[in-house]
């Protein structure tokens, strides 16, 4: 089972052919398994904008392989080292422009950025891009082994929420959130989870089930608004969670709901981590105030498919993340370790920084 | 524009004909406006049960005609007054079970065996069923004034948060959480309405913002997930909701979702009121553990029309209502006056009771 989790995969990069992103429409599932082709950094960024891949890590790694692809490119057009340096220079700001929140995004264009200042070879942006992938899938692992120690901490059968993806979807391998769940099945641990549908987007619903039900994982589908009653029957012994970007105080900004579900399990002394390797970490935001936040469309709300579900004159408003204040947090895993309290101070220590 | 609110109606009667009972199809809102016929006690149970009249005080209205209607069919087979009464109590026993949560529902029915008891005649019982429509159209406009205050006392542009449906369409009036709304409304009091979506069922954006968009309220539909932070920042001043039962102490089962959307208003020091007729209490429960809380099908959660959203094999929990506690409630707005604060005895002190 576990090998089959390991098995689940968001992103690939395929060398043969002059090399190319493969990338899990995460937009069609549960219900069809479509793989695309990304041959181009624009087109990289159009399946970030569009959510064909979506979860900060995995936007992140995306990125960096788009670099690659951009270098491509311009190998491929005969460009100078001017013209390459102009092209991936542009490749950059398109793929900067895809997303707003992930922090991830930016941090994987900023080591690409710094490999192209040194060196703009194809070769070694791609193993930088290869190099990131590779992190990511470390980071997962540790922040798994990190979230065990709590799940193993709870005694009896015991209920986790979570809430959006941050599994083997959201990253380039196992997981944030999920890695410890994962993990925790593997070894037998008697775990049910609780699965916030997600709204508006249904991620929990589309994705988390998808992911949980792939690897055998015991879980219940429920709607947002169910959760706080399901902690207040007892049924929820850990909340746990990814993050798009976290300020230097801890603050965390995660998909639209994520702050509720805090204030919930605080209010029902319900432990609440979050899980995030230190790529999601935005050390120049002293809080979570100023982390930018994303507003999509509203028709995301206001209309299912082809069918409106309010009247037409009705207007939504759509964040698509909310930020939720460190003193909410009991802890944050990382591959560097674990932040717990969570305070500037503990965020320093972990992560480093100024 | 106050005008056409008071022109919104579930439900009406029809002398003509014999007697009927005209119910809007709330499944097929906004898109749709298609009234139904009722001429059968067991038509009349089986609209309750697929939720085309929903909302505990229409409820109580609907099963209120619906006898009227048993008494009509037990008149034209020419049953014997033994008949009659035989053929009322299966009328009653159907009608009790068509949904557990509003106690409005078993109110009615009460009223209406205790009428049976004396005097079965048609006459009586259709008299009875108008009363407590009557009753129900005024005691929305006392709390509505109760309401007002509230928002009265509110300065400047102020935002109103609301969750599924206590409109005109949930009763036989003006509706109870957004009666006071309607009047705040009609007098120009600067208010914006937040409108949860309320999943599963969409109540939220199908019939509060149907009936907001109605009168001309300016209003914004957001996901369950995004109230929590549209408190943090500070664009929600007052939530109130309806119930659909309320124990002696003030414990309120309503729309799940609730209990989450009570607990963030505390968090926030945002008022939370619960907006409600005497008959939706349930003085011989001392406390909401004990109210039966209706489990609706799974599918509710994992479909959308033909669509499954989540994997084939993912199971749902899909509790209709939830229960919030007393100490989350400011005050509980009633015909017969404003309970605050929540505790057994004001709940004795307003409404009566052992």
């Amino acid at each position: 089972m576990a090998t089959s989790v390991r098995d689940l995969k968001a992103l690939e990069w395929i060398d043969a052919g002059g090399g190319a992103l493969r990338l899990l429409d995460q937009r069609l599932l549960p219900s069809r398994e479509v793989w695309l082709h990304v041959h181009s950094a624009e087109a990289a960024a159009q399946t970030i904008r569009e959510m064909v891949v979506r979860g900060a890590p995995a936007i992140g790694v995306t990125a960096a392989y788009a670099m690659a692809l951009a270098a491509m490119e311009a190998d491929k057009s005969g460009a100078s080292e001017a013209a390459k340096r102009a092209h991936l220079e542009r490749a950059r700001e398109l793929l900067a422009a895809s997303r707003p929140t992930a922090v991830n995004l930016f941090w994987a264009l900023d080591r690409c950025a710094r490999q192209v200042a040194s060196d703009p070879s194809t070769a070694r942006l791609l193993d930088l891009a290869k190099r990131i992938h590779a992190e990511d899938i470390a980071a997962n692992e540790k922040i798994g082994e990190l979230g065990l120690r709590h799940l193993q901490a709870l005694t009896g059968p015991f209920g986790v929420l979570t809430h959006c993806n941050a599994g083997a979807l959201a990253t380039g391998g196992l997981g944030t959130a999920l890695s410890p769940i994962f993990l925790a099945h593997e070894r037998g641990l008697p775990l049910h989870v609780y699965v916030d549908e997600t709204r508006p987007r249904l991620q929990g619903a589309r994705l988390t089930a998808w992911e949980l039900g792939k690897a055998g994982v015991p879980h219940t589908l429920i709607c947002d608004g169910a959760a706080a009653s399901l902690m207040a029957k007892k049924k929820v012994h850990l909340c746990i969670v990814g993050a798009d970007r976290i300020a230097a105080n801890g603050d965390t900004a995660n998909k639209i709901g994520t702050y509720s579900v805090a204030v919930n399990a605080a209010h029902h002394r319900i432990p609440f981590l979050v899980a995030a390797p230190s790529s999601t970490f935005d050390l120049a935001r002293t809080e979570g105030g100023s982390i930018p936040i994303e507003e999509r469309a509203g028709s995301e709300v206001t209309d299912w498919g082809e069918e409106r579900t309010c009247p037409p004159r009705t207007a939504a408003y759509n964040p698509a993340f909310d930020v939720t204040p460190a003193s909410l947090i009991r802890a944050i895993l990382t591959e560097r370790g674990e932040i717990s309290p969570v305070t500037t101070e503990q965020v320093r220590a972990v992560i480093g920084g100024a």
